[in-house]
């Protein structure tokens, strides 16, 4: 089965160099993907030219404008018509590619994944879910959107959606699902959270084991994290804010005299298993769910191995239906 | 001038040895503190006699009953009339003492503050505050507490208490005052932050910079990171969480095989300087700021040098008149 994927070519801090190179690099790797690279036409294939690939398997539609990180997303996208990532996301409106990846401006592919993909009749709020990284694998952490200030029923429906994605992505059956919570009993949290817990027990098509307090989460989180946009937001950067910060000062202590620079080169491997264990880099970007069509956002700093790791898992969204699955899911309710 | 604080015995993790023992390391280190110590009195009888400490500067307070970490705070405190933790906040409330400090239950000390030490008029929420560490050294977080789903004019109040505490603690004239946030645009974050933001730029008595990404807690965050309890409470416990992982990560790296072992004890001293930047206990534990009287929470794990912190941390307090200044912040507004 074909997969198409719609690259912004112009998204991301490295854009269009590493965007291209990322989908060379996929087209090389995965047999079932075509790309089709959106944006500047001389560029892209100034950077195509550097390459070796299978010809038939890329393609370039043009586009003559960039939305930039401070650009308003609504605007952006209402007003930039002929911009990359909107260029890129009416290819998959009018079903003439699978998907789209873009390491542009968040709040853009989200404005535009609602605009004009379109949400799955059914589904009252699309959700962005990266996977996040623990002692014990990848848990989805979804909400980390922009649209903040969610009700019960979207929670909810953000469960069905995470653990209908983490069951075929990570081929996991009845993933756990908990919901982020300042203690663990159902009495604790705030008012959404002591709204939605009830409605998450009672839905049959999740497995729902309770909360889930932030102190586990890098230990031993559920496989579906649940919560809304402005937690999920703080959750993601702050896990990565203590991350690399602690990762700097370990450097600093490091290099910081021979003896430790000595040390420092004998745990090398040691410390390389821990950078592993905690990159998120390796399950490529953060997809929007919900939507008419698959949207992956990709880190802003994103370089080839990342575009072509969230374009690669573009095939397992097609393969197994997942949109359809969810729309199924949410009609039921 | 005497800071007399009453020590709750009998909670937290290594109650009563720990308490009884951080408290005559206080007294014998801080020549202004004196120690009521609150619990059963041949048990700490016992321990007592295990150490040398000026007399005249312990003395004991008898309870007959606990509050259990699975008590509903609401409930024990009504009903447990004399746990250690009623008889220690009534010495406050009595004037008998001016502080509390307890590592018992979090939402019973939460509660107590509340319904028997008393708010200060014009205080609408008590707020918990721990320091948290970063690169740049300590921040206040300030809602840490129980009491969720803030309003803005709450809020308001937590960073005037917040910059107060710091100001006199950490010897900083006009501490910087930033909201966790989303992002760093005044027009980005929830309903709470957006109508937040501007009551916070209007307010006069506090020096306020805008927006705290969840990212920059670690490294470089104001000196004051105001946020409503549920997401404070995340950022605490997730900060814990990472920090704990990692170390275990890199620990277990270490231990893998002879190379890293002896590569471990060469940047031994680099490790611990990490670990000292990012050790919250140094800062004793957290106030609950708002009350008419000081009540520390120190950590449930808290042993004896915990203890002998958080007493030492009401010295300043009162030193600086830190409640007055509070009263006198709010009665302004």
């Amino acid at each position: 089965m074909d997969v198409t994927v719609a690259v912004d070519a112009m998204g991301g801090d490295y854009a269009p160099v590493e965007a291209v190179k990322g989908a060379i690099d996929a087209v090389n790797e995965f047999s079932q993907i075509k790309v089709i690279l959106v944006g500047n036409i001389d560029e892209i294939k100034k950077e195509l030219s550097k390459h070796e690939y299978p010809k038939d398997r890329i393609s370039i539609e043009a586009s003559t404008e960039i939305i930039e990180m401070g650009d308003v997303p609504t605007l952006a996208i209402k007003e930039k018509k002929n911009s990359s990532l909107v260029v890129a996301m009416k290819l998959v409106r009018d079903k003439k590619a699978d998907a789209v990846v873009s390491a542009g401006s968040t709040g853009a592919i989200l404005v535009g994944g609602q605009l004009i993909v379109g949400r799955i009749k059914g589904v009252k709020r699309p959700a962005l879910c990266p996977f996040v990284p623990s002692k014990k694998g990848f848990s989805l952490l979804i909400d980390c959107g922009a649209n903040v200030d969610a009700k019960p029923e979207n929670l909810v429906q953000f469960a069905q959606m995470g653990s209908i994605y983490y069951a075929n992505v990570m081929k996991k059956e009845n993933p756990t699902v908990g919901i982020v919570n300042i203690g663990t009993e159902e009495e604790k949290g705030n008012k959404l959270v002591k709204d939605t817990y009830p409605l998450l027990k009672e839905c049959e098509s999740i497995n729902f084991v309770g909360s889930v307090e932030a102190r586990e989460i890098p230990s031993n989180p559920t496989d579906v994290i649940v919560c809304e946009a402005f937690v999920g937001n703080v959750i993601l950067k702050l896990f990565e804010g203590v991350a690399i910060t602690f990762l700097d000062l370990i450097k600093q202590g490091i290099y910081s005299s021979l003896r430790t620079k000595i040390g420092g080169a004998l745990i090398k491997p040691a410390l390389k298993g821990l950078l592993k264990t905690f990159d998120t880099k390796s399950q490529g970007g953060a997809p929007l769910l919900g939507l008419k069509g698959l949207v992956v956002k990709a880190h802003g700093n994103s370089k080839a191995y990342e575009i072509k790791t969230a374009i690669g898992q573009c095939i397992s969204f097609k393969e197994n239906d997942i949109q359809d699955k969810i729309a199924e899911a949410v009609k039921e309710k």
